[in-house]
């Protein structure tokens, strides 16, 4: 039988700020990236995040970012190495223990809005964070995008890279994202959504912006849930999945 | 033998600002209370910090805050019980990735200015922070002032409160410290302090503001080290324990 | 004829976050509590509330909170008078930018928050602010509860204090606010709430808790706006109160 | 008689951390970089910086930098146009309220760091700049390098650019800086310095590192102060330009 991962970002408010449905994806991921502090995340709400989690059975990522609340963390910033792999460490051990106290662990690594794109490119930023979680724990995986430096160093390190597709963007005919400056970049019609996140799956294919069939083998799917119909959205794509016998459930480290 | 624990505040620079001279005080403490980020202290000169103590053999504490920066953790902040555990566990966690990357663990918790004051008298918050070390892990001893309603929540929680005395301040005939903003709170000459510390370790006394003779059994004194002055003392105060034939080692939980 | 100015707390965002239906309110209020960036408020959420209440003929007025994003505000910090001062002085001076930018000027400064209920007691701290105030500009007039240290303090300073009133609170018969902690002490009812405010305008007077009638002389009417319900009720407040022949206007100077 | 401006960064602590010396600063020269809070400068120590310098008749500028405590602001950060914009004004406004409560006014603008050097080249970052000022107050002249987008767009604008040197700074060929990361960067000769100073102030050269002379014609030159060393040479620099017939004077706002 198939099987995929679902992952979202969760926890990323902060104090008296929400953003998205936590609770409501929880519901549907069997993956939680969990904000960590720096871009978005304040301890009680990482604390409920987890604990939640955790009661579902859903699995805790850590979602870390450039230490930048004002920006969202969507802002490249030009962190010094040393800087980044501390700031990283930093975070993993914050959110660590708020798993550990919800009765789990951390159990993998995915970036955060601007650090994500910098690390597919960004050699000594993309060192920097693998250095993190290689010190941190090295039998963590790590997601990101095929292809990306971000993966190929975790790899390189005796990490275990995990490849994640989106289900909501488009591809260039290289398998690429399309820019989110382009018209078209990003899919807002969730039969369309849910249909291509089944093809991914089941045929390890999706059709390209110019209409060129892709190869992609995602062992997890990113969903959004920072609006209501992204909630929805979600629902469908979980739902079309199980109806197409895939299973739903947390990557193995094995899946790399 | 006798022996004695020495504390001191380290890693409490941010960024480019830097305070106290760190690398000397290791040199002369057996236990590091490092800051963990809310009141002072960024990643980097956390896992600098951590990773000398290491190498010295000084052992490590989470020398917890108030989120405030710009107060240096020196003002109460009203925080709510459960947001205060979270800020806390937060905290521990994040310095507990460090002492981890450096080879070893987080061997007790010291909180910080204006808490480490509220803990004694403020019932909710205390409560607060021992439920923080109770959940992340309860054989962590915790240091404080005898009397304190912190050290008494923690020992009835099951966690080992540790008694400690402030090496260069003045002790009211109650035996609690004489109030900063009183005549004479904080003692300046090096041979008084070294000598009070003796005393203290040795016979269990102190001679009080009114010249009275009060007993106090610490099993760990704390110096400072944010001045020149500060470090010299510090080293004055652990030549004449040695001289006295005081052991200066790490507290052992059973101290408490 | 009579007239009432109604103000409510605009800007409340931070970056990604946002809270509260700025728009909206713009179109209801006459004065706008902007947030300067200590407990809510990014640079660029500041610049567009200015610029849109400038548009509208909306007073813009500064909402000074305690340097607290985590907490909103919303938690009581034991800060220094003179650190105080410059807080609140550095508040002003941001929003003041942003209002000239717009064409217009701060026109008063309404305390947020865990601030403004320290201000009714809290001596030092009421008089930090007013000495802020003072210093920045002495013809700004400041808004506050009747009774409160504040409002004397700033009197006697030759600042011009305004006394506003609390649409949807409960007041007791002292006619202060009932707690929030006490059962009732929020109204719901925004025809209850509406009707309240056409008595307190045109006679001068409230129903308290107990069934007696208390005298209050508001010159301006708070609502709220960080909910749906409770944009509507701030319209039915407006509408009832125009029904009523009393004009919405920003409170002159000399209302105080 | 020949007049130059001795231009250096001020009020770069915050809280309870501090950086250089201030008041000794203050002695030497006849603008200060006030820092805005972004990069560095609590609101008391702004305070207490912007009086000092009003009663010693030292000029006060506006050192706006990125946000971005953790890393002093001397980290590129990729904030979009629109924020940086926002995010000076709120700078310039704050700084403006501290200036007028000691009596005077902020005179000029110099960006701090990361942000200074991507002014050389980012024109979007540039002209967002450019903006603030303009809206702020078209009247206030800009430092920076010659051949910068920074001084281009201010001038294209409407505003008044300044060109400065650094005393300390190694020189190219074409009259660029050479890169910190050079070796040979940096000079550290007092005297060697301070005579750099007085031909570029009175010949309109300075010896680039390749042995050629190359034209510069600061109005203004920038000195260092963040160590015991660095006010030393500050002073050396002043003395000599003094000696030199050269009178230490504010820039006009004709100079640029």
């Amino acid at each position: 039988m198939r099987t995929v991962d679902l992952n979202a970002d969760l926890g990323e408010g902060f104090g008296a700020w929400t953003l998205g449905d936590d609770d409501a994806l929880l519901d549907v991921v069997t993956s939680a990236n969990v904000a960590c502090g720096f871009h978005a995340g304040d301890p009680t709400t990482m604390r409920r995040v987890c604990e939640r989690a955790a009661e579902r059975g859903v699995r805790i990522g850590a979602q870390v970012g450039y230490r930048d609340l004002a920006g969202f963390g969507r802002r490249f910033v030009d962190v010094a190495p040393a800087d980044l792999t501390a700031d990283v460490l930093y975070q993993l051990g914050a959110l660590e223990a708020f798993a550990r106290v919800a009765g789990t662990r951390v159990a993998y690594v995915k970036p955060h809005g601007a650090l994500y794109h910098a690390l597919v490119h960004h050699e000594a930023q993309a060192a920097a964070v693998v250095e993190a979680v290689r010190r941190f724990d090295p039998a963590l995986p790590v997601l990101g995008l095929p292809g990306s430096r971000w993966l190929a160093l975790a790899e390189e390190a005796g990490l275990t890279p995990v490849v994640e597709a989106f289900a909501d963007r488009a591809y260039t005919p290289e398998g690429t994202l399309v820019s989110r400056r382009e018209q078209g970049a990003v899919l807002h019609d969730a039969e369309e959504v849910a249909a291509r996140c089944v093809r991914m799956v089941t045929a390890g294919e999706v059709v390209a912006v110019d209409g060129s069939v892709v190869a992609v083998r995602p062992a997890s799917l990113c969903v959004h849930g920072d609006s209501p119909g992204a909630v929805a959205m979600a629902r469908r794509v979980r739902a079309a999945l199980t109806d197409a016998g895939v299973a739903l459930t947390p990557f193995a480290a094995a899946d790399g």
